[in-house]
């Protein structure tokens, strides 16, 4: 079965983001001037062929932690791991 | 009142995404070969100070197109905004 999983990973709370600090300085010369607390980070989107749902986010945990971020400065969360609906999986 | 967005920008199908085929040729050696379709993006958390959720939701749609992705190659997805719990909007 074939699984469709989002991972989020961002840098952990308090580590100095340049490119979220780019764009929060960015936004007032747009007009807006109400957003703060701009932080970046990397969207990974996958198909994983496994048996069933939680042998995928298993597999997925474990990726994130080991390939898809670095556990010292980043945070990994899986935001989904859903059944790949026909269709859904090519990239 | 203050409100957290969460938005995904990643390449459209199609385009040649480098940095997600990099990551899936690197994940057989890893003792993962059942993963395809890797597609990499940004995830951008920013904090909007907006008087109701529409408002906020209205104003993150605006800022993805407008400054978060490029639209020619790239789709911007608002995953989420929800109201600030204390603490949450600490970057």
């Amino acid at each position: 079965m074939r699984y469709v999983a989002r991972v989020e990973v961002s840098l952990k709370p308090g580590l100095l983001d340049p490119q979220g600090k780019a764009i929060e300085g960015s936004l007032p010369a747009l007009g807006w001037s109400n957003v703060s607390d701009v932080r970046v980070g990397k969207y990974v989107r996958l198909v994983v062929d496994a048996t069933d749902l939680e042998a995928a986010t298993t597999q997925v945990g474990d990726m994130s932690r080991r390939l898809l971020s670095n556990p010292v400065i980043e945070d990994a969360v899986i935001r989904e791991v859903v059944e790949d609906a026909v269709g859904n999986g090519r990239a």
